[in-house]
């Protein structure tokens, strides 16, 4: 998975995905501290993640791989909210 | 899913995905703001969207998760017309 | 799906993809206009595409979806010879 | 697959992964001597990695391919715990 | 699919992926020439294909579409090896 930072939303009212009033964040690819790398995707919500939290991101059909995204033509799902990360013996980020 | 705009069409007869009359659009990946980067791909039309519209692409398994690339050959479907792009507290982008 | 051109051909005999006699071309990315970005793929031909036509390209299990590739080991394949693509108003490409 | 090191570890408690008690890595790609490429990736550990080894990472629906993550909103998945790479002739990485 | 050169070997005793004694290899994305690219993947070996030989390199869901790989946590399998490679005309590599 990947480690992205919520940045904004993206309302879409003409859609072929059959998600019902679906949850569209623009997310920001971070690196382990937070920081943003410049590459954004848009991602449907499961979570209920808010502005500014990193998340975690599924790719690919196994983004598909949620109760709401089941079947839907969605590429990229946050599965999770991050509450911290360790990286070599020192914490990079606490939400 | 990727933000991307619609730049054009490309017309192919000879093909075997199985799709009748299909709408292959070009699109460009963009920024948030919807300027291009000079990153094209083709993708199956299912919303019906027009020239310099931004719109949703998913990709892979996914793109086949609509009624018309269900079991097609397709890696890249339009799902969704962009209304608005709203990225830390401001509206980048608006139809 | 990609924009590629057909540069030249890949012979493989020992092979485990369990397809009859398949037509292995090898392919470059292009741009909107037909000239190459250097970057090659091997894909399976599905089409009789033949050499320096631009043709579209499926990738991942969405290369799958073909009669001859059905359930074979094939991540890229051949679904369409371009005709001609428009960008932003004017023909870039014909056949 | 891809080589990685175990660089760290990310906890998440809201999630909607449906995995019971998951153990999500930090990993970071690896040249094939161990060294960092600065490219991270979180995974679900299913061997039991520990901090600074090189591991095997499969990715996207292969991911899924493992007891625990059958069916699960994972798309990277720890798979393996490197022992050894050799590179033409020479040994370039020992646990 | 991509052209990649094997390089090495990688071993790893502890793994969930499944398989009874795979051969990991070391592989190397490779020009149309066969000179390495400096990016390197393990892939499961289903052809018996040797030191420096070029092959022919399935990725993704695809890689599961072999005897030996199939429901495996494999995303990289070796399905073919090169004979020969024409570009442009030219044969840019001959086994």
């Amino acid at each position: 998975m990947l480690v992205a930072k919520v940045v904004g939303t993206v309302v879409a009212t003409v859609r072929s995905d059959g998600i019902d009033r679906p949850t569209y964040l623009l997310v920001e690819q971070c690196d382990t501290h937070g920081a943003g790398k410049k590459k954004h995707l848009v991602a449907l919500d499961t979570v209920g993640a808010g502005p500014e939290e990193l998340v975690l991101l599924s790719q690919g059909s196994s983004a598909r791989q949620t109760a709401v995204s089941d079947k839907r033509a969605i590429d990229a799902v946050i599965v999770g909210i991050i509450d911290s990360v360790e990286e070599e013996g020192r914490e990079t980020y606490r939400k």
